[in-house]
C-alpha cells in the first residue's frame, strides 16, 4: 500500500495510524490500527469519526488485514463486522461493499488495496469539489453557523461543511464562524474550535441552545451542516441538533445548506422514515464522557434519551452542496430519479 | 424573626441558611449566611438561584443585618449591593425596594423583618395559586417539556413551572416530564432531575438540542417554562434556550406556557427590547464549571458568547400562567394596561 497522509489518518510503511479524536484538543495522540476488530472499536468509541473518514479508515484496515495473510472467510467476516460498526454511516457500507463486490469476483487481495487507495484519493477530490461549489454561496463578511465537526478531521480531504469555510478563507473572504458545541459529545466545542484555531479563522463558541437568540439578533447569515445519510427524497440524517437548527433557520428565514459528498446518498432509503437512528449510552447525557472517563453531574440513575442523529425533512433545506454541484431539494429529487436510469450517471456512477 | 422552612432556605433561631445549589445533586450542603455581602456572593455564584428565591433570601439577609445593629447608612449600602447582585432578576429589586420604601418612611428595623416574613409567606401562596391554575391545563397522560429549574429550589413554595407539575402529580395525574439539561449551567440536568427523582415523577433527561426531534415525533404535548422578567407587552426573559423552545413549539404547534408570579412582571419594561441580558464567564461554555472547579474541553482560549438569558416575544406564548389566573398574550397586555389606572389592582396592588 502507498503512503497516505491526511489530517486524521496516515499510512506509513504499510502501517495505518489514526489521530485519536477523543483526546483532542488537549493531546494529539496517534494510534496504530492493529486489526479490523481494533478499527471497529475505534469507530464505536469515536476515536475515528465522521462518515467519510470512517469509510476510508475501515477500507484501509480491511486491505491491510488481507495483505497480512487473512483467509477469504476471515476477510468476509471482518468486512461484515466493519460494515456494521456504525449503522448510520452509509459511506462505511459503500466503501466496504465496493471492496467486497470486487473481492467476490476476483478474489484478489491487491485489488482490495487498490480500491482502498482509490477511495482515499476520491475523497480528497470530493472535498475539493464540495468546497469549490460551496464557496460560490459565501459572501465576504458572512457570519456562518455550523454544527458538530465537518472539517479535515472527518474526511481525508479538507472536509465538507467546514471544508467550504476553509476554502473561502483561503480565498481571503472575511468570515466569522459560530460553532455549536454539539452536545452530548461536544464535537463542535472540542474539534471544530481546534480546527478553526489552527486555520486562524475567527470564530465564537456557543452552546446549542444559544443559536436561536443569535438568529433573532440578525447575527447569522448562513447555516452550513454536514450529513451522515441522505435519502432519495432529500430528507437527511445528521448529528443530533441539526433538525433543531433547520427549524430555527426556517423561522428566521436564514439559508440552511447541507454539504456532503454523493457517497452520503443512500438510494435504498426512500425517505427519512427509513433511516434508523442509533441511541447511545445514557452516561453521555447524565454528564460527559471523555478520554479521562465519565463525569456525571445529573442524578446518577436519570432516565435518558440519547439519539446519535436526527432526521431533517428535505423541505427545510435551502440547497444541498454536493461534489456534483448545488441542488435545491426539488432538483435533488429529480436528479435522483434520473439516476435510476442506468444510462444516467448521477450518484451511482462516480464520474 | 420567625423560624421559616423551605426546600432551599431556612431561618432557625434567627440564622438564615441556604441550600448550596452548586453542590446538588451530589451533596446537600447548607451554608449559613454571614452578611449581605456574603448573600451577594452566593447569588453571583448561583449557590442561591431562581428569581423568587433570590428576592426573599436577599430580603431576609438585609433584615438580619439590620437587626444585628447595622446603621441606617450601612443598611442602605447593603440594600443597594443586594439589589444589584443579579441584574435580570426583577423580583430581587421588588423585594429590596419594598423593604427600603418602608425603611425610608419609618426607619424601623422590625418593619424590615416583618416585610421579609411577608414576602416569604406571599411566595408560598403565589406558588400554590400558579400551581392551581396551571393544573387546569394539564391532562392525564401529558408528556411535558420543561427547561432549566423552576421547582421548590427556586422559590420558598412548590415552584413555578415545575410547581404546576408537582401539583398535578399530587392530584394523581399521570405525567411524564422531558427535562432539558440546560447548558451551560445544567440546572435541568442537575436540579430538575433531583427534584423529580425525590417526588417520584417519571422523567427523561435530554440535551437541549434533542427537544426538536421529540416534538417532531409527537412525543411532547405541552411545554412549560418559568420567567425571570416579563415586560408590559408580554415579551419575557428566561434562561438561555427558552426562545429556542418557543420557536420549536410554534413550528410544531405545541402549546407553550410561561408560569410566573406577578412579581416577575416589570412595569418599567415596555417590551423585550428594554431587557438587558447579562453575559457570563466564557469558561462555562469552554467546558463546565461546578463546585469542584472548572473543566475545559474546548480550545482553552476559545472566544465565547454566553448570555445568561434570552428574550422570547409574547406572540410565541400560548398563555401566561400567573397567580392571578391564565392569560393569553393579548389579555395579558390589556390587564397590564388597566393596571396603569391606580383604581385597578392588577399587578401593582398585591391583593
Amino acid at each position: 500500500m502507498k503512503d497516505l497522509m491526511a489530517h486524521a489518518l496516515r499510512v506509513q510503511n504499510r502501517q495505518l495510524s489514526i489521530l485519536n479524536q477523543q483526546k483532542l484538543p488537549q493531546e494529539e495522540e496517534w494510534i496504530k490500527c492493529l486489526s479490523p476488530d481494533h478499527m471497529c472499536e475505534m469507530i464505536r468509541s469515536l476515536q475515528v469519526r465522521g462518515a467519510p473518514l470512517i469509510g476510508i479508515a475501515a477500507a484501509i484496515a480491511l486491505a491491510q488485514y488481507a495483505t497480512c495473510g487473512a483467509l477469504p472467510h476471515e476477510i468476509k467476516k471482518a468486512a461484515a463486522a466493519l460494515r456494521a460498526a456504525r449503522p448510520t454511516a452509509v459511506n462505511l457500507m459503500h466503501c466496504i461493499d465496493r471492496q467486497m463486490l470486487s473481492f467476490e469476483k476476483l478474489a484478489d487481495v491487491q485489488n482490495l488495496v487498490a480500491i482502498a487507495e482509490e477511495l482515499f484519493f476520491e475523497d480528497v477530490q470530493l472535498c475539493e469539489k464540495i468546497a469549490f461549489h460551496g464557496n460560490t454561496l459565501l459572501t465576504d463578511g458572512d457570519h456562518i453557523l455550523t454544527h458538530c465537526n465537518t472539517g479535515a478531521l472527518v474526511t481525508v480531504g479538507c472536509g465538507t461543511a467546514l471544508g467550504i469555510i476553509f476554502h473561502a478563507h483561503k480565498q481571503e473572504k472575511q468570515l466569522h464562524v459560530y460553532v455549536d458545541e454539539t452536545r452530548p459529545l461536544l464535537q463542535g466545542g472540542r474539534l471544530t474550535t481546534w480546527e478553526l484555531n489552527r486555520w486562524n479563522i475567527p470564530y465564537t463558541l456557543i452552546c446549542d441552545n444559544m443559536a436561536a437568540t443569535l438568529m433573532r439578533a440578525g447575527k447569522i447569515q448562513k447555516i452550513i451542516v454536514g450529513a451522515d445519510r441522505i435519502a432519495q427524497n432529500g430528507d437527511f440524517a445528521n448529528k443530533i441538533g441539526t433538525y433543531n437548527l433547520a427549524v430555527l433557520a426556517h423561522y428566521h428565514q436564514i439559508p440552511f445548506y447541507v454539504a456532503a459528498p454523493y457517497t452520503t446518498i443512500d438510494l435504498h432509503c426512500v425517505s427519512g422514515e427509513d433511516i434508523v437512528v442509533e441511541e447511545r449510552s445514557a452516561d453521555e447525557v447524565r454528564g460527559f464522557v471523555n478520554n479521562l472517563g465519565t463525569t456525571v453531574w445529573s442524578v446518577s440513575n436519570s432516565p435518558v434519551f440519547n439519539p446519535a442523529f436526527d432526521v431533517t425533512p428535505a423541505h427545510l433545506v435551502t440547497a444541498f452542496i454536493l461534489d456534483r454541484g448545488i441542488y435545491k431539494p426539488s432538483e435533488f429529487f429529480e436528479n435522483i430519479q434520473r439516476s435510476k436510469n442506468p444510462n444516467n450517471g448521477f450518484i451511482l456512477n462516480n464520474s
